[in-house]
């Protein structure tokens, strides 16, 4: 949850509810991370992991990206705001990867592509386990054979961005999480942690009997008084609003409620992260302060309806303590001989 | 599994190993359906169901159809295929309601719509439950307002046609089956059977700890002996190849493995259904007696590669087992107080 929702105190607070806070990296300087890394380290004794955004491999067809550019002055002019300049560079990631290497977070996990096997071995050797976020199989064997300790496995119903980086010839509807971790679970031993739409302990449970061995919650934590999440995203995120995924903010697929500024401008916007990142950065920070939701990102996944606003740690309790009671309740259920699996 | 999987004998035995089996009365006559109803219940003393295609409410855009027709013509040429008329029909509707009426299977499924009210309470009076198949929130509530039993809850991972009947917005990506489950069971008290992408035991405990009281499963049993499956298709179902949700076979959005024809055309195929179905129907049944797989629809749910040939009654209880034993561990680990649900 790079970008705003996710705050120190919001980790701090999964943590000591006996979950696995995240620090995320991404969008900041290494500085900013280091800190943050510390204000964590400060406020729980607990294991906390980190969220790292891997480089994109190269620069975006100049072509696409200028066209879209162009498309975009109108809508900044009449918002008042600049356009950024669309910058190609790699969010910091060697200076990242040092302060991984020194601060020594539980976990490091990535996103956006696999690090390489230097890179995993180094995490390693100062007792780093690694995980890699991904999508379809395709890249699951890519992170198993770069020496990753686990998979993030995010289904289609995820919020925010796609964390895949090989398109296996899927359309980019995506693979639903249920399905996504069975075919992972075949394909490779690793162990698996599922994200996208997981909003309430059911669907903890549900994960768990899938092949998981944790889930990983982003929405879910959104309305949180910790999570540092805009004031007009709260409103609709508690609504049932359809979601859509789009480049329109950033280049990159990612899935948010439908608003305006994806519906006119999803169909045209190019594969260009991060480039129109930084263009459009300025203009949906300026959009978020003054509350327009017509104009600026609202990543959710496909269940924020049922996402509730209470304090984090709750969140994480009643999730665990609901997974529970489901798992004992369905299996009661199936041990009862007049009960068949087939008939429900 | 209407248009050739679905078949007598594969009914028969799921339902004699403890599933409730279905009769497709999709793509039937009304004499044809009636027959099988007949073979069924001749075959088995266990309840079966069925399930009917409700049909479209208006003709196709005739543009749209006439510009897609020819564009197909040239490859029923290089086929030696005739085309078919783009005919606008209702699938023998009401004949098939009367079939039910008479014949009185346990449960009458419904896809591409939402009976009347009048249907609904007529079913009812003869004893036949009603199901409706939804693929988002919005259809779950016409389904309830229309006095449905059971809500058929279709992920995007589900092969063959989305069943769905309401565009509400989200892309064409569609919902995955458990932010889906969760939502719909938020939105309404009706009994839930989950479908899309269901291969196993694991996926069937997941879908019942996220509040459905069944699982129905579509490519789990198409590489069963007593499945009508093409032989082309049953090699490719069992290999690791990407799927994707197209209009091109048929001109309504369903999810096959991809191939060429689906690659050449869906981009183009218009919202035509059924009269795209009826212009490729001989084509597409051409190719599968010469065994071109890539000439005709390979639907396929997005877990498909772990789909095994086996006796489908076997696969019935392989599941319903393996549920078992899957629900069991899972809640043991969780009864560990050692190990916290966050954590895995």
């Amino acid at each position: 949850m790079a970008g705003g929702p996710s705050t120190p105190a919001l980790a701090i607070a999964v943590c000591e509810a006996g979950g696995l806070g995240f620090v995320a990296a991404g969008y900041k300087r290494a500085d900013a991370f280091r800190e943050e890394i510390a204000a964590v380290r400060a406020g729980t004794s607990a294991p906390f992991g980190v969220n790292l955004f891997v480089p994109a491999p190269e620069p975006a067809d100049p072509d696409g990206l200028r066209d879209y550019v162009r498309r975009l002055a109108p809508e900044a002019e009449r918002q008042g705001a600049e356009l950024g300049e669309p910058r190609f560079e790699n969010d910091d990631w060697e200076a990242k990867l040092e302060v991984m290497y020194e601060a020594r977070p539980a976990v490091a996990s990535f996103t956006f592509g696999c690090p390489d096997a230097s890179v995993v071995n180094r995490l390693h050797g100062v007792g780093i386990a690694v995980w890699v976020t991904i999508t379809n199989v395709t890249e699951a064997l890519i992170a198993r054979e770069a020496g990753a300790d686990g998979l993030v496995v995010q289904g289609t119903e995820a919020g925010g961005h796609r964390g895949g980086f090989v398109d296996d010839g899927s359309d980019e509807g995506g693979i639903g999480l249920l399905a996504l971790l069975r075919t992972v679970a075949d394909a490779t031993p690793l162990r698996l942690i599922a994200t996208g739409g997981i909003a309430d302990g059911a669907a903890l449970a549900a994960v768990l009997c899938a092949g998981a061995s944790a889930a990983q919650v982003g929405t879910a934590l959104m309305l949180a008084p910790e999570a540092g999440t805009a004031e007009a995203q709260r409103v609709l995120l508690a609504e049932r609003r359809p979601t859509r995924v789009t480049r329109a903010f950033t280049g990159r697929p990612a899935r948010g409620i439908v608003n305006r500024f994806m519906a006119e401008h999803g169909e045209a916007a190019p594969v260009a992260y991060p480039e129109i990142h930084h263009v459009t950065s300025a203009m949906r920070a300026a959009a978020r302060r003054r509350g327009d939701a017509d104009a600026f990102n609202l990543w959710a996944g496909q269940a924020h309806e049922l996402v509730e606003a209470r304090p984090a740690g709750e969140i994480v309790r009643a999730m665990a303590a609901e997974a529970r009671a489901v798992l004992e309740r369905v299996s009661a259920v199936l041990r009862d001989p007049d009960t068949s699996a087939g008939r429900g």
